[in-house]
């Protein structure tokens, strides 16, 4: 197909797709003619990947090229594979704040705290991963706001996501081939994201509205 | 103090201090000469407040701004001031698909599978807030993704959130007094989301992990 097909097809804009093109996140088209090129189905799905990573996702573009060379090397295994989306995600989406080698007993505390829970949920994890590493920032940043009592939030939250990891795991298993495995995580790790923000946030107001506000009868 | 013990107390760079004051998110000093102004521990904790917002949130100084006028105003109860912080942050740091009025199989087979959610888990929420918004948004990119099936995680990712909820409101309700119980929630809120999305992550490389790659014994 042309490119204004491809443009139609996908609802981005055909400058749109030309920047990407530019950008190495979508494959050259076949030279059909010095001016024109044609595209295929594989570049429908390609680019509706983008558009979920960077509209849905709010993915940098950088971090988009990152994950798209994961899925486009796949051989890896699916639990190699899995880390290394997960941390192209997680460096370009969170912004877990600059490590600071300066002594902190508020660092090590949260260090300490992390540890423990990742100990106490016998989660074979490193203290080191990237996400250990972004969570003690946040108790950090938590305990300078004067909120440190946030850590007690951990081992709920650690146990809710210990069912959410199943489910997502199952739904990455289910996906069947390897390369359609490793999209389910890239899928399933952003947009899941923001499908539990979502729901927490719906969760909060019904049970703010029972607590604070309505009655019964 | 001076700004320059401000900048010591809070880490935060004297030109990035005059710059909120600018902004306006930063109340000025009292003036001591014309040049010369004094800031109190209000000062100190609002740059924190300010400062975990922006670095940890990700929010930019626009949301900030709303976030602190809500908390400036927090006369209006506790389930109104958690539903305006809220979608302050909703609105500024989800970014939801633009919503698109034509006619749409895909959207209107996610309106009615959140709605359908909502009712199941009794959720007293109307299907017009943003975050049902944001969902409907979530399926319908992953629908155009070929990832349809990820409407499945919707109930068990729900029942995680209502005990999530419960826990979240229980931190709120701990804080006391109602200025603090609103802090709590921009805190919780904001840097609830960076928690559990490491916890999660944290979670899917252990069970990976456990499913892929290590072999007892």
């Amino acid at each position: 197909m042309r490119i204004a097909e491809l443009s139609r097809r996908t609802g981005v804009a055909v400058p749109t797709i030309k920047f990407y093109l530019r950008e190495g996140v979508l494959a050259p088209g076949e030279r059909t003619s010095p001016n024109q090129a044609s595209y295929g189905d594989a570049h429908v799905h390609r680019l509706r990947l983008v558009r979920a990573l960077v509209e849905v996702g709010g993915l940098p573009l950088a971090a988009v090229r990152d994950v798209l060379d994961t899925v486009d090397s796949a051989e890896r295994g699916v639990d190699k594979t899995l880390g290394t989306v997960q941390n192209a995600v997680i460096t370009h989406a969170a912004k877990p704040a600059a490590d600071d080698d300066t002594p902190d007993p508020a660092r090590t505390a949260a260090e300490e705290a992390v540890a423990e829970l990742i100990d106490d949920m016998g989660w074979q994890v490193g203290t080191d991963h990237p996400s250990a590493r972004a969570l003690v920032s946040v108790l950090v940043a938590a305990e300078g706001l004067g909120h440190g009592r946030i850590a007690g939030l951990l081992a709920p939250y650690a146990e809710a996501c210990t069912r959410i990891a199943a489910v997502d795991l199952d739904y990455v298993a289910a996906a069947g081939a390897l390369d359609d495995m490793v999209e389910s995580v890239v899928v399933g790790t952003v947009l899941g994201d923001s499908i539990l923000t979502a729901l927490r946030r719906l969760a909060h107001v019904h049970e703010s509205g029972s607590r604070y506000h309505r009655r019964p009868g």
